[in-house]
């Protein structure tokens, strides 16, 4: 018996016409589907792939023990989700070793601040284990602006919304382009850091990139708005332009 | 008669598989087709696509009238480029107007760094055009190199190998994961900055990220390499890992 490989399969932003050709043609003879979530939820990256995975494929939620109810600095928050992950890879060996496939659908690309990667470390000296990589978030995000992101030798500088304010505006103001993610609860203090950097007035908020439900807003027109963790803010480079 | 659109088609890194669904329809129903390319050469974008387009589209190769012959720091190079994407736009237009569509062939992500943008801030006011985003041909470096590029709150920096040296210092230091891109004959200049900022040792350097060819190395190893110009250097975040 031959053992089973466990694909690491970037969705992409999440409109299923943005997949790659590979991803595609992956899910679509899937016999087993592995996929986080929020206990309770669906899965946004379940949701993804709704008519596409196979009626009989076998399907494991992998749900997270903890989000964001104990701050990622406690060591507790690091304990409960190294033994999550722990249990997750030793199923997923399980299935390899007996010769199964494995499809792990990521949302985004897996190797991109993706929560695979976390798996995939812990699989890697097991069994074989492959990586489809796929459009991330921020490019969906900042093709939705309308506007390229960089020219020329723009800096582009991707930064996440849970860094410490001047963490922030020390990388805002160091790029001509710059990508902010995870945004939801610490938008107050993105915008903060934006003005601090000059960059406040040039900035977008991107919800749901790719999505039916995306908008496009510069944030400066959408002061005190509530936005999901998943949000993008972009601000555009403005290098070479012949 | 209603005008045509023209699509700025990203293809992704070079692997046909990694195209997305969206990108593999539009092109295989194309009737038109434009692409870049050197004078001379059969161009990068038109190879990616070769199989997939009708046999009977119309092709619109687009010769740039200079690539490193000048420097871009010279005013001709600006007149000699903008003249060629304007001329490119006036096709493109006349076109869409006769009730075309176009696909034009955009090697990586359109909107990074691409050349498409020029001809798309031209066509903008004219004629519909729209953007199909693709994975960038750093996402496809990253993954070549078998470990995850961001973890947690990582800093990820994208670099110019065409900046001056201490500029790529000041953006290698003051990053957690670096990308840096357009290396060729500046790859000396691309190690002195590594080195200068600490993070020599941990540098790749991916060749052909996604194609037949492709190599992956520390950078260490390949002392004295001659790099193409598409050539990509990554060093890897460090960020929270639970």
């Amino acid at each position: 018996m031959t053992t089973g490989t466990i694909y690491g399969l970037g969705l992409g932003p999440g409109d299923p016409d943005l997949m790659t050709v590979r991803a595609d043609r992956l899910l679509r003879k899937a016999r087993h589907v592995a996929f986080f979530r929020k206990a309770g939820r669906k899965g946004q990256a379940r949701q993804c792939v709704e008519g596409l995975i196979p009626e009989d494929a076998v399907e494991y939620p992998m749900e997270y023990p903890v989000t964001t109810e104990i701050p990622f600095t406690d060591p507790e928050y690091n304990r409960l989700l190294a033994q999550f992950y722990e249990t997750c890879t030793a199923r997923l060996v399980e299935l390899a070793r007996a010769g199964e496939d494995v499809v792990v659908l990521c949302e985004g690309d897996p190797f991109f601040y993706g929560s695979f990667m976390h798996l995939y470390m812990r699989l890697l000296d097991q069994v074989p284990v492959e990586v489809v990589p796929a459009i991330t978030g921020m490019s969906a995000a900042w093709t939705a602006t309308g506007a390229p992101i960089t020219w020329g030798d723009d800096v582009l500088g991707v930064l996440m919304g849970t860094l410490p304010e001047e963490a922030l505006v020390d990388g805002i103001s160091r790029s001509d382009a710059v990508v902010i993610m995870k945004i939801g609860r610490h938008i107050d203090k993105v915008r903060a850091a934006l003005r601090a950097a000059g960059k406040y007035e040039q900035a977008w908020l991107v919800e749901y990139a790719s999505m039916p439900q995306q908008t496009v807003q510069r944030l400066a027109e959408v002061e005190g708005k509530v936005t999901p963790y998943f949000s993008i803010i972009i601000v555009h480079g403005k290098g070479r332009r012949p």
